[in-house]
Order: C-alpha cells, then sequence, then structure tokens
C-alpha cells in the first residue's frame, strides 16, 4: 500500500485476501495465520454520493450469492461506511466479491470480505491509510459478522503471516516466525456453524488446571515456532480448552484428527470456530498423506466433504491485484 | 558441569544455585527466571555407607537453622537419597548449605537446596548426570517442599535464564531470551507465605475471559522477549488470574504495585507464591528508584520489608564453585 498522496485518483482497484486459521488450537482470540491460495478478491469503483441512496453498493456477490448485501449488514460494507464517515470522502463505493470459501466455514470468510473491500478503497483514497486504521476498520465489519471484536481473523488476513493479536485494551500485534517448510491442510466438511452459536457453546469457566495446560501449550507452541523446534510444536500443538467443547458440532472430530496425526500431522484442531479443519504438516508429501486420510475418515464418520486444500502459510496477506 | 568420568573420584564439592521469581505475572507454573548473586551454596562431602544411618546427611544449615534436616523431608536431602538408590551409590552425602533466603519468600528458597546439593553431588558422581536428569532429582525435592511437581523454580534455578519449563505430559523446557539491559528489583515484606496455602486459596475455575487476556499477555510477553519490543513487554506483563487471588495475601500489595509502576516499572507482580514481589526496570538508575518506592510503599502499608535486591536475570544458573 503506498503512502503517497496520489495527483491523479484511481476509480477502480481490485484486492485479494487470504483465508485464514484463527485460534491455532492454542490462541484462542488472539491469533491466527493466513493461506496461500485461498480467499476473496474485491473489486471496489469510486461512484458518485446520491443524496437518497447509501454511499456504499455491495454486489453482486459471486459465488455465495446469498450473502447480505444490504451495506451496513454486510462485513464490506460496514467498514466502508464508516471509513467515508470518519474521512468525510466525497464519493462511494461498489463493492463487488468474488468468494471462495463459503461464510460460517471457520477460515475466515467474513474478514477477507471486509479486508479485500478495505485494500482495493484504500487504493482510491487520496491519502492512504496505514495497516493500522485498516485493521480498525475491518473490525467494524468483523463486529457485524460475529458480534464481538476479535481480530484473530482481520489481523493475519490484512497482514499475513502467524499473527498474535489482541484488540483489548487496544489494538496491537505482533507476528511470530514459523518454519518455512511447514504445510497447511484444510479440510471443510460439508456443514454450516455460525460463529456467535460455537461462541455459547463455550462454558463461562474453564479449570485452572486446563488454563495451566492450554498457557504451556501456547507457549510450547510459539517458541517452537521460534527456534524451528519442530519436536516443542508437536507436543505443543493441542487445544486443551476450547477443543475439547467444539468437537461435538463436527461429527467424526476425532476421527478425523486422529487419521490427521496417523499420517504424520505435527498437530491438527478446528480452524476458527469450524467446521473446517487444520493439520499443519513438514512437506507437501506428508501434506498429501494427511489430505487425503482426513477425507476418507471425514467420509467414513457420514460426513460429505466440501473441500479440502493443501496450502503454505502466505507471509504477505490482503494485496492489491495488479 | 564436566560429563567426562573422572579417574581420580572428588571427595568435597560446593556450589552455588540462585533464588528464581516463578510464574513472572503471565506463566503460572510453567515460566521462572534465575537472579544473579542471590541464592544459596551447599557444599557437599561423600561420606561411607553406615548400616544403620542414613546415607544423606543434612547439616548445618546456615542462615536458617530452623529448615527440617531429616534427609527424606528436606528438598536437598529427598532427591539424594533417590539418587543414591537409582545409580546404586557406593557412597553417601553429608551436605552443609548457606542459604541468603528464606523459605517461604516466593523467591525458590527451597528449589536452590535441592538444585545446589545436586550440582556438587553430582561433581562428586563417577559419572555426571546430564541437566535433565539433575532436574528429575530436584523435582523430587520439590515435591517434599510444595506437594506438587512443578519445576518453574527448579528449571531456572539450574538452567538459568528465563525458562518455559513443564512438567507434564513429560519434563521439557525452552529459553526465552531477554533484553540483556533488563534489571529485576525484588522486594521481601516480611511476611512468611506457604506454597502449599496459596495454592489454596486459588480458584477450580477461571472465567473464559480472563483465559483470553492472560493468553495475550503471555504471548505478548514472549515475543515482546524475544523482538526486545519494550512496549509490548510492558503492556503484557500483568497477571489477569493468579495476582488478583493472591494480593490480598500482602497488605499494601496494590499500593506497592503502583509505586513500582510509577517509578517507571515494565511490570511488577508476586514473585512466585510471594511474598516476594519482584519489578521489572530498564536500567540500574530506575530500578535503584523502584526499589525505594516500593520499600517506602511497602513501609506505609504497615508491613515490615525483610530486605530488597537489585539483580539482573542470571543467564548460567546454579554452578560449580571453584
Amino acid at each position: 500500500m503506498s503512502k503517497s498522496i496520489k495527483r491523479k485518483s484511481k476509480q477502480r482497484a481490485s484486492a485479494f485476501a487470504p483465508a485464514t486459521v484463527a485460534n491455532v488450537a492454542v490462541g484462542f482470540d488472539i491469533m491466527g495465520f493466513a493461506l496461500e491460495g485461498l480467499g476473496e478478491v474485491a473489486t471496489v469503483e469510486r461512484i458518485p454520493l446520491a443524496d437518497q441512496a447509501s454511499p456504499v453498493i455491495i454486489g453482486p456477490i459471486k459465488g455465495f450469492p446469498e450473502i447480505v448485501t444490504e451495506p451496513e449488514k454486510n462485513t464490506a460494507g460496514a467498514g466502508l461506511l464508516r471509513l467515508i464517515q470518519d474521512q468525510k470522502l466525497k464519493f462511494g463505493f461498489r463493492v463487488q466479491l468474488v468468494k471462495q470459501i463459503p461464510v460460517g466455514s471457520g477460515l475466515g470468510g467474513s474478514s477477507t470480505s471486509a479486508v479485500a473491500a478495505l485494500v482495493a478503497a484504500n487504493a482510491l483514497l487520496d491519502k492512504s491509510l496505514s495497516p493500522h486504521q485498516i485493521l480498525e476498520y475491518a473490525l467494524i465489519g468483523e463486529e457485524v459478522a460475529s458480534g464481538s471484536r476479535h481480530a484473530d481473523n482481520v489481523g493475519p488476513c490484512l497482514l499475513g503471516g502467524l499473527l498474535f493479536v489482541r484488540s483489548f485494551p487496544r489494538l496491537s500485534y505482533a507476528k511470530i516466525k514459523t518454519p518455512s517448510i511447514v504445510r497447511v491442510v484444510i479440510l471443510l466438511p460439508k456443514l454450516s456453524i455460525k460463529t456467535k452459536e460455537a461462541r455459547q457453546i463455550l462454558k463461562p469457566e474453564v479449570p485452572l488446571s486446563r488454563v495451566i495446560e492450554q498457557t504451556a501449550n501456547l507457549t510450547g507452541f510459539i517458541l517452537g515456532c521460534v527456534s524451528k523446534d519442530l519436536q516443542l510444536i508437536r507436543e505443543s500443538l493441542r487445544d486443551a480448552i476450547i477443543e475439547p467443547q467444539r468437537a461435538a458440532l463436527i461429527p467424526g472430530f476425532s476421527r478425523i484428527q486422529l487419521a490427521a496425526m496417523n499420517a504424520g500431522a505435527l498437530g491438527c484442531s478446528i480452524s476458527g470456530s469450524g467446521p473446517a479443519m487444520f493439520a499443519l504438516a513438514l512437506d507437501q508429501k506428508t501434506a498429501v498423506k494427511i489430505q487425503k486420510q482426513m477425507r476418507v475418515a471425514c467420509h467414513a464418520a457420514g460426513t460429505p466433504v466440501y473441500g479440502s486444500w493443501i496450502s503454505g502459510i502466505s507471509k504477505r496477506g490482503a494485496h492489491l491485484n495488479p
């Protein structure tokens, strides 16, 4: 994103925003990573402001046209509306979206809309926003979708990599280096889980012993990533708190997880609030094997597979298309 | 610790083990760091095995002679007894201890006995133990003292630095790099808190919102240390779970903590299960100011000060004396 003030304003821009895996087994609400390739494209045009109409028009949405297009209820629209208001823009935006992943899959499908639209819109502004500002506007969209202000999808979606992000007491984030060899396997069972519902089933209290176990897992995972200690990653990438409560939302979860681990995964858990699952692998060959075994186990549990992918962890996050 | 097999066995050795700050506000039961200078010296001699007597004799204990000297109940003795048994040694040990800090202070005073005695005893063995083995024996001593198998004191005491350590499902540990400029202020109010009692007051359940806050603090602190991001350390070194429950054990806690923060501390919390408190500072001058203000606040709260120290984080941990 250029920070220079443009002399001749751009009228149209297109941006890609990657799907993301939030929580990552050990970092509920505070961690996520971006995928390569899989995501969403937003094409945004400047439109004149009309007195009676909304300054933001959403649509068409390719891929999943059932998504709400009223701008204030749409994750892309909500942030743009606030942006127009805050920056006192003399123009509005028309947003077209091409989605590769369904909303409600646990792959940050509402964040991709918000982030892709904002990154594209940012290219049309006379004065560019900082990444931090884009994140704040994307969080407005995230709030519309999930009912809570969590940046564990929008953060890595915008900035890439494995990201620690917290939105309280202030929005702050830091990247965590990951071994570059790591491959990600994503399995998306054909189920729909709403983030709000997945949050509601969580017990409001956690046993202290589980907290100790989880903080040890979290620390071991971070230090394993930082020092490239794969054994430490393997023994740490386990969810002692959230997964045991949410696994029941995915029929066959334990079977699929076991299949991934037996096929050589470093770890396997729920992506975001599911139903997507992720597994980490150390090379492409193992990833292929894991993908196959996860698909087989999912089918065997009677749950159809919507799709599965093998990806890397995207270093760059959302970006303008040329 | 030399790993070579000694031809002529040493009969007597002396080792220093540093005091430690466990929990470190964000890592209850899984993290601790070693202090420079403050700690305990153990002098260990080989003694012949006598049929009727215990193979380990503890004493004299200088500094705090009230400590139990029955070897199986003493933190230094318990590990040595197991060592003699496991390794089928043909000799026993006499252990003299010189303690600088009282047991029950929250500075790992039982770990220093166990670790110093084991490091000295290790120098008298025909075949040296690995650090991992020493840690396992030290944990036996820790169990005698606290009733639970936690390595957050013995780990950094033996290995030095800021250490992540977990004892479940297996004993594992990893060092966390800290900015070398960091200075540690220790304030020890004249109170005695037993680890067992400090554990008993903890509620068995933690609100999920606190877990999220604490895991964010933990992650921010680790990443702040790794990337030398002092702002991140400052906003993260806060205990959302344990400190609010244990602060009442230290009359004037909030006042002392506030005094430390106002004097420029990066963070300030309870050391281990208290009553010692620690604060981190970025230079000696600030550390001196913090120390003074903490002492003043402690006195003002009506609690006498047993002692206070300024130290660095010890990189090397326990070591043989020349």
